[in-house]
């Protein structure tokens, strides 16, 4: 019997017909089953005759399985598996921990540090590599990337698969998927999946030459099934509706609506799902958005957007370290790693882009390849000190709560156990604290560019005065002894 | 007969009775003629038995006046005095200019660069010293200053004078100045007015703990007509009905709008006009106000501020250069000066002010003295660059007007003839022209914070793309040639 690791993939293909057109003459569906419980899943025609499941199991153990299809030969095929302990790095998909967090299904907190590299599986082997190594030793656990080839500025380049099959540009059968043009997907989700790397799929998106952008609702229905069909049973993948939804001009609010239905029916796994806005932000309300995800450069409200939405605020886009024209893709390093601050800090999620012109319009926001910015290692940085910590037990709140006079810091506080305070831009000489008088601090300053902390030797209670390095893009770490 | 500087002041005084409480008892107006034009005006005892008439005449030629007064010893006095054309330093009182800026009498724009000393006025005639002799060399042609003393941090010691005879701290006698007080405050406008320096005079303010900002209506009045009887003949003088007006408790809306009113009806010389909020802004649009005085970071919005009031825009305070706790006054001397810039380039008028900690609590923003920033030097680096062009003629514009593609940098346009960009804290390594194609343009990159200029030797026209420097704080000027 076969041996899966749990939350890894069960994966069984069969032979089918090849006359007429599979992919929409033919169903195929198949029940997991272990003990009395039953997950449902699609099948999906992978091409020359070969049909495939595939099951993410989530439970040690005997799992088997039953197929139904509507061709003979694929109908009420059974089988098993064995089910095995996940390796030690292994801790299953993420979901939403605690309202505003998120956490892996073993209950590791996953504390989301993204960035994004929309069409790098359009880059051919080379760059892939190179992508990969770059991710190998980066501070992120998220990438953001697109199904669909992307035209636009410094993206110009035909990619080297297309996802239907048809004349390209000219006439598309959007009832025919290239299943290369998915399996070589795969291969790129599952290795980001074995650096420890979630893979938030963009489903859709505007910059478009081939037509992927403006398919009718069929096309897009039996697009998104295949999609979901294919990729949910990898534990890495979260669900994005699209990116920049709302200059999409073909689509309507009802069709987004839609396009989460049919990914929150479709998949059996219910990956994490959420669409991101260019100006006009989606009602990240809506009960089937299990967290936002949002363009934003004012991070500083990332305490008011959790209240709004009651949900993991992820920023993932607020604007790109780099020096491109546009504004959107030209911020400092500095400015980047202020933003993760501020975000952590007011209790959100942070994503980093990168735009530096190259001389091969090879850009990281978008083709992956290597990292040319300085915020990545401040990125590190940040990762080290909150990356381990209980983040969900933390809330922001407001500075004033524990320093006067008037500012608006970013700052979070876990109970009276500890404080993190973060001044941005600011350069104060001095804070003024006044933490519980009944317990004793040890405070450690952080210089979050020179990427150094120092651990005062003083102890601290009640209402005092710090002196302070009198620079921006300090924090401050206050910890009961 | 007298010899008086058109735009100076004649003053005549006259012996009168020291009975009773002249301040309340006595009325003294004069009416001062110019061929059949009459300016009609308040006088005001100055103590010991002295009244005085004051005028600030706009017209050189002969002059004459005549007194009104309900006692007999001041009623009916006569005199002359000969109105000379004004020395070439001396350009009159500042006033609005083509709605959005500002010009002094004789037409020569006013390009306004301020800054902040609350109350220099009260620190002692070596600081005072001190602060003129800094202000000599300093970029700044207005400063924003309390009549009354301050009480704040920082600012705790007992002034020297006070504007109101009786018991300090427990029973002034609201309806006597003590002269000494206003006598010494006009010395220091006319030292200001001596360096070409407005004087935006701030008539209340909250930081009190002498009673000053809780007086009644009538003691607030008679304060009122008292101060602009003394002070509206100083040619450099405005009015700023308050400091942070909104946070003053005891006073409505209401009381500020007559306020306005009185000074409007008492002022023959019609000084420019505002109010300064903390959290809440005045409704600017109130038909006494000249000019809207806001405190305000986010200048990036002065362009909207300008649409909503068609009034000139002073961001009289944008946070202070320094490192003192509070958020308001521990910017970077680099963010001061990014809010010179990107004010000044949406279309307003920016102030500075510095608060740097200062082993006597010496800080600039209150007390004068020094200047330890770096700020300043950019500031007069600006001021060399606008301070000479014709800004009325300039207009905000959108800079995607002349920009390729997405941004949203500070930018002013005169006509086809000349463009301001500033691209702030973004580091563009290139910029996306699109100019008008019949005229041939000459372009300067101006590094902000380096105080450089470089003049490019090509020269350009419709689309084209710039190579920048790809570092913060850069701007451009493109002039047709």
């Amino acid at each position: 019997m076969p041996q899966i690791e749990q939350w890894a993939i069960f994966e069984q293909a069969f032979a089918g017909p090849t006359e007429g057109n599979p992919f929409v003459d033919v169903t195929l569906t198949a029940r997991f089953s272990y003990k009395h419980r039953v997950v449902e899943t699609d099948g999906f025609y992978d091409g020359n005759g070969t049909y495939r499941i595939r099951c993410m199991p989530d439970t040690p153990g005997e799992w088997t399985y039953i197929t139904q299809s509507n061709v003979t030969a694929l109908d009420s095929l059974t089988g098993s598996f064995t089910c095995t302990a996940p390796a030690a790095t292994n801790h299953g998909p993420v979901g939403v921990h605690k309202t505003y967090h998120f956490a892996y299904a073993d209950s590791t907190p996953y504390i989301q540090f993204g960035t994004t590299c929309y069409v790098w599986n359009h880059q051919g082997a080379a760059r892939e590599q190179q992508t990969l190594a770059t991710l190998k030793t980066a501070p992120f656990n998220k990438l953001r990337m697109c199904v669909f080839p992307k035209d636009y500025v410094y993206n110009q380049h035909e990619p080297e698969f297309y996802p239907f099959v048809g004349e390209p540009l000219t006439d598309w059968d959007f009832t025919r998927f290239d299943p290369a043009y998915f399996q070589h997907l795969e291969k790129l989700i599952g290795a980001l999946r074995d650096l420890n790397i979630e893979a938030d799929i963009i489903l859709f998106h505007p910059y478009d030459r081939w037509g992927f952008s403006q398919m009718d609702a069929a096309a897009d229905d039996r697009y998104l099934r295949y999609v979901v069909a294919r990729l949910a049973p990898f534990r890495n993948v979260w669900w994005s509706m699209a990116n920049e939804f709302d200059v999409m001009r073909a689509k309507t609010e009802a069709d987004w609506d839609r396009f989460f239905r049919i990914v929150q029916e479709s998949d059996p796994y219910q990956h994490l799902r959420s669409v991101h806005n260019c100006y006009t932000w989606y009602d990240h309300n809506k009960p089937w958005v299990t967290h936002a995800s949002v363009q934003a450069y004012d991070v500083e409200h990332t305490d008011q957007w959790r209240e709004r939405y009651r949900k993991p605020i992820v920023i993932d886009e607020c604007r790109y370290e780099g020096n491109v024209p546009s504004m959107w893709g030209n911020i400092t390093a500095q400015d980047m790693t202020r933003l993760f601050w501020e975000g952590t800090l007011r209790g959100g999620y942070v994503g980093h882009g990168e735009t530096y012109l190259h001389p091969d319009d090879v850009l990281w926001w978008s083709h992956g390849g290597e990292l040319h910015g300085a915020s990545p290692a401040r990125i590190a940085f940040l990762r080290e000190i909150v990356g381990d910590l209980p983040l969900a037990d933390y809330t922001p709140i407001a500075s004033t709560a524990i320093i006067e006079p008037w500012h608006d810091y970013a700052c979070l506080r876990r109970a009276d156990d500890h404080f993190l305070v973060y001044f941005g831009r600011q350069q104060p000489g001095q804070a003024q604290f006044k933490l519980p008088e009944s317990h004793a601090y040890r405070v450690t300053l952080i210089d979050t560019w020179a990427m150094t902390h120092t651990t005062l030797p003083d102890t601290y209670a009640g209402s005092f005065t710090l002196d302070l390095p009198g620079q921006p893009y300090i924090a401050c770490s206050i910890e009961k002894i």
